[in-house]
């Protein structure tokens, strides 16, 4: 996978770099573990899945602080230069143990823990955040596109309206690694080896004399097998004169008409029936259009006769679910187990591992535990001391993990409506140790000022 | 504005490719002029704001066909890199009309006209909207929470969670344009000159034996007027030791609390009573967690005693519409006004122009018309022959006209819930060649298929 983020190391919220020169200047610099996870999956999704975290890498693996982002950060805090000094020539030498690309995550489990001295353990929480938090979102939603077409065909056709050019590369990226057959994302083909598709727009079609005349032209220039946008003015007007060229220059083999507005299913239905009449059994229908995995689920249910789903805005930007609750927490510094136990946002203390076991049924622990019996562990340790200790995730491995991982899942977490998510459970020593943390800090910290309460 | 996109040619929809190299050996390279315009506004947006536009002119600047963008092409194509031979060196020397950065926008009004020759104009497509798409969503969200707290601070807090760190940097700056006093992006805050603003995380004070000793420390590392976050535990044992840092340090001057958890608006009321009893009435409250401009609007309505408000993700993916409806329509080619009729996207043909008047009264019209008295256009050239030929807008330049844009909208639309939606009218002569064209292609184009309709 190419690294497309080539964002540097001031593309960060100012709170972390006031923090790792408080860290510095305090000598805080013993290890620190963050955890990554999501708190609570979005409305209609019963599962999630690990991705961004070879972005992350990358990311740390270059991640050094020079003068002139020590020059951006005094400018940003407004301060002198020379206060500064300690953040010069942070680099990562740190370990991230995380889920590996492509596998279903639940609610609540460690999609990543960071263990590093704390400075450089709080400066990078940014990107982690931006990456981990909007590729998870979005490859959950490819998957349930894949899930809705029941094993037909899905293409990405989002790169028009994702939240700009990264976010597009990254979304045909993990629309593959959910199992879609191409993008129409040229550069995102190319670096990723996926088969890019495409047909025409509407606008080709008007800029010739009539449909007839401009399938004549598409098909001349695209020697290998063509698909008709069918509904510039009229659907079926537009699958007649496909009919007519397709039989006049001999093209019907590997040939397609696309339908890109108005009622889908219906017009499936009346252009399925037109092209058996007119002989073209052979010729598919691409469906396209503001689908997303309910649209493709209801068609799909209905019976319509669409071969291939293109699927963009929507699936790209994750409409329905645009971010999830994701969070980086600090759970041990300096060998001390630590939480937050502000309201609603009980965080569990100590490092993590999940352990899982058959249909995704998880158990989250402390990174020390044995794994109970049937189980595996799903953090693997991918960087040590800054450095990659696994080889990258190959799309093709990302893939595979995945679709093992979603076929494993129970049934209700699969459904596109309603799904119900599977709940990872808490070990024994895990619960215990959350219990003594919150006895610890009820008694140390917040004792004394009873009086406020 | 830097140039934070760096998308090459290759950062496209295949479509796009196969398409310009069919009008190439077709010889079809007269001019043609398509219009970038949202169809229908989301729920809940009473307007929409341009943006995106500059980000556009820096990609046609550079716009040029390689010879390793062909070599993509043809991979994508899976065709011989000879066969695509008229797309090298193709680049942009086209006019670019367009409504400049900042400016309210209603549905239906060209945002940007692109004319040039055909396969240039079409080349370019899916880059426009890619950048208009996401900037105009995300500056009408901004816009809307500088409305709901009417008056009070906004600040950006969205990094961590924007799709990527290209969709970060343009909300920070499109949260600057809409009129938030800072953003807690640091690059951008450089790059554009805003104000960097950031407290401190959870995971601040549980790295300390407790708040007292974090926030003492935040303090010795942080010169200027500190922000204490006081909801780690419990936040009045937070606002209590708040209290006592501030006054043994004597940092009460500019200093503030952030609450992020838990009921904002009763938690601001304690706190300001906790902090005025305690005799700090200068210490202001800086609110965040989930925030959007319903939110800040039901705070403020309340009378929350909050004194900052903080937004992040919901705002920076403009969660509950992170896509807008825009198109980029072919409207005229070689001198001939063409349109599409398909159901419920049916588009007006010919080169336009937005005649405003006073109250975001609009007509859209055609771009040879004389203005209506009262009105003034609102597209302006700002390429022509594929060079700049006006000043790259300014951030100051936006922002003021935004603000002034805003001020002249009728209040209902600018209402924070259930908007009402200013409605462009058309022109009679935009009207009676609409008429023209669709009558003109139902003789040509139709009619010959009645059999099928």
């Amino acid at each position: 996978m190419p690294d497309v983020t080539t964002a540097g190391v001031t593309t960060t919220d100012l709170y972390e770099v006031t923090m790792a020169l408080s860290y510095l200047q305090e000598r805080m610099e013993q290890p620190a573990t963050f955890s990554c996870f999501v708190r609570e999956l979005p409305p209609d999704r019963g599962f999630l899945i690990a991705a961004g975290v070879d972005s992350v890498l990358d990311f740390l693996t270059r991640f050094r602080v020079g003068l002139e982002d020590v020059e951006v950060f005094a400018e940003a805090l407004r301060q002198p230069v020379g206060e500064l000094a300690p953040l010069l020539d942070l680099s990562f030498d740190g370990e991230v143990r995380a889920v590996p690309e492509g596998r279903v995550v639940l609610a609540g489990e460690p999609l990543l823990e960071v263990t590093a001295p704390l400075p450089q353990a709080q400066l990078i929480e940014t990107f982690v955040l931006n990456q981990i938090s909007h590729q998870t979102a979005v490859a959950a939603k490819c998957v349930r596109c894949v899930l809705a077409a029941r094993g037909r065909p899905v293409v990405d056709f989002s790169l028009r309206r994702t939240h700009g050019t990264e976010a597009g590369f990254q979304a045909a990226r993990l629309s593959a690694m959910a199992g879609f057959a191409g993008t129409s994302n040229v550069a995102a083909a190319y670096a990723e080896r996926l088969p890019a598709v495409g047909t025409m727009a509407h606008s080709y079609v008007e800029a010739f004399e009539d449909e007839e005349t401009a399938f004549t032209a598409f098909a001349r220039t695209h020697p290998g097998p063509v698909t008709f946008l069918v509904d510039t003015y009229d659907t079926e007007s537009g699958v007649a004169a496909a009919a007519r060229v397709l039989h006049a220059l001999d093209r019907a083999e590997g040939a397609a008409i696309r339908l890109d507005s108005g009622d889908l299913g219906a017009l499936a239905v009346r252009a399925r029936a037109m092209l058996d009449r007119a002989e073209l059994p052979q010729v598919q229908i691409v469906a396209s259009g503001g689908l997303d995995e309910f649209a493709v689920h209801d068609l799909v249910s209905a019976g319509a006769p669409i071969d291939v789903y293109a699927v963009g805005t929507r699936v790209g930007v994750s409409a329905d679910a645009p971010f999830v609750d994701s969070a980086y927490k600090l759970v041990a510094y300096d060998g001390r187990p630590v939480m937050k136990l502000s309201s609603s946002k009980v965080t569990a203390p100590g490092c993590k591992q999940v352990f899982r076991g058959r249909g995704c049924r998880d158990v989250i622990g402390l990174a020390d535990e044995l794994p109970p019996a049937g189980t595996v562990p799903l953090l693997e340790t991918l960087m040590r001391d800054g450095v990659r200790c696994a080889p990258r995730t190959t799309l093709a491995d990302a893939r595979q993990r995945l679709a093992a991982d979603v076929a494993d899942l129970p049934a209700a977490a699969r459904a596109i409506r309603s799904p119900v998510p599977v709940e990872a459970s808490v070990s024994a020593p895990l619960a215990a140790l959350t219990e003594d943390v919150r006895r610890r800090i009820e008694r140390a910290v917040l004792a004394p000022y009873g009086h406020y309460a």
